[in-house]
């Protein structure tokens, strides 16, 4: 196994990328700048970091500091993941509802291979709290690194260099012939912002017909997240579905009209 | 896969040594440090660290210090991994004199197997240089950890990071009742009658909208069956989603009772 890859392989990698939400100490997002150029990635999602740019960023990344210079700040994570056909948030193990998981092997094999196909997004929390439970909830799959249960807090650098040494040999893995199967389909996946154009479409037709509270979802809308998420909806799927909650509203509306239309009978 | 180890499993991994040769800068011994805790391991030895204790190494540990305070600082190679019936070194691609190689992966999966009958090291070299050739050579092997070839040098704590990993993989992959099984769902899977159900539940209220001309679905039901029947639902989702059909027609059912209570007006 050499180390250097192919051209072809190297560009998958780049199309990679690493969302940080929230990141404190910008000491941390040199750290990770440093372990994903080491792994040959390049592609650096900041979501609104407390402080940055830094001093201590340039300084930790040490020669990544091209990692750092292209690195490209947002206000929210659905900016971050917009465009991305395969999105994968680092999480604890126990969440309330469960998740579709993959170990960071798998993470690496899949987000290698559908990397042939569309950008990918492996999103960290925040130091101390992790991703929230909406974040989680935005993510097709969830990954968890094994650590010791007595002293699980990963740093952030540690973590991306796990996820994306698992990235490389998957990519190395391909290049000694050992083929990674993507299980390719005949339509692209829907990518993460049509999904929640379709989220909140939903959601407006449940309250309307009093399926849901207005204003309170509670764990319904996420089930249903988790439900499609984990599909992987494609892109005719997510029109089908799209047309079939505009067809109810028009529905609705025709009648709301045929309604006003009419008066009171006396 | 659970994160926790059974007593004997842990018991093995601090049998296994991490030995830093001639560490310049005392933040990576902290570096090290953390990465060893969160991966189960304990036992650091340093040979002839250019500055410690420091307060830096402390700083870095995070709450790994326990780590640092069971450091053994020895003078020399030799003194670290005496008593050790496997040595691996961690090494560059090109040395002269070819060694025999192991893959981190295999490292792991050896150095975990032999901590069965024996202490075992795993020996890094200083930041700038790693290690001379004749520490090399008093390793049963040497340990490579493919990177990208355009900037490999792997800060210290990452390459520890990446080792112990692989190490606590080979941990979890001993453990009883082997086999990563992710399917540890929360709630059963929907039985196929439950889903029949859903499906002529769905085509009745989709016709009954107008997005399906009634009695000819045409592809749209065989697409929503095979994006149903791909995710395999769970009880409670099915529940979900026919809830929210059923949400459907008594808006439904309701509207078209109060159009016919009214009348037209003329």
């Amino acid at each position: 196994m050499a180390d250097s890859l192919a051209p072809e392989n190297s560009q998958k990698m780049l199309r990679v990328r690493i969302v940080l939400v929230n990141t404190s100490h910008p000491g941390n997002i040199g750290g990770v700048a440093r372990a994903m150029k080491n792994m040959g990635m390049a592609s650096l999602y900041l979501v609104a970091p407390k402080e940055y740019p830094a001093d201590k960023a340039v300084w930790r990344a040490s020669n990544a500091v091209d990692v750092l210079d292209g690195a490209i700040v947002v206000d929210s994570l659905d900016e971050a993941i917009a465009g991305c056909g395969l999105v994968v948030g680092t999480s604890a193990r126990d969440r309330r509802i469960p998740w579709p998981m993959l170990t960071p092997r798998q993470c690496g094999e899949r987000a290698f291979a559908e990397s042939e196909e569309h950008d990918v997004a492996i999103v960290f929390g925040r130091e101390d709290r992790g991703l929230t439970n909406e974040e989680l909830h935005k993510c097709n799959y969830h990954v968890h690194i094994p650590t010791n249960p007595d002293y699980s807090s990963l740093n952030l650098g540690a973590a991306v260099q796990v996820l994306a040494y698992e990235l490389r040999l998957a990519a190395l893995a391909h290049e000694d012939g050992k083929e990674v199967s993507y299980n390719d389909w005949d339509v692209p996946p829907a990518k993460s912002d049509a999904l929640e154009h379709y989220y909140v479409h939903l959601q407006q037709t449940l309250e309307k017909v009093g399926f849901l509270e207005p204003g309170n979802p509670r764990q319904t809308m996420t089930r249903l997240r988790r439900l499609y998420s984990r599909i992987r909806v494609d892109e005719m799927e997510v029109n089908i579905l799209r047309g079939i909650l505009t067809a109810m509203q028009n529905y609705i509306f025709r009648t709301d009209k045929k309604l006003s239309d009419k008066v009171d009978p006396d």
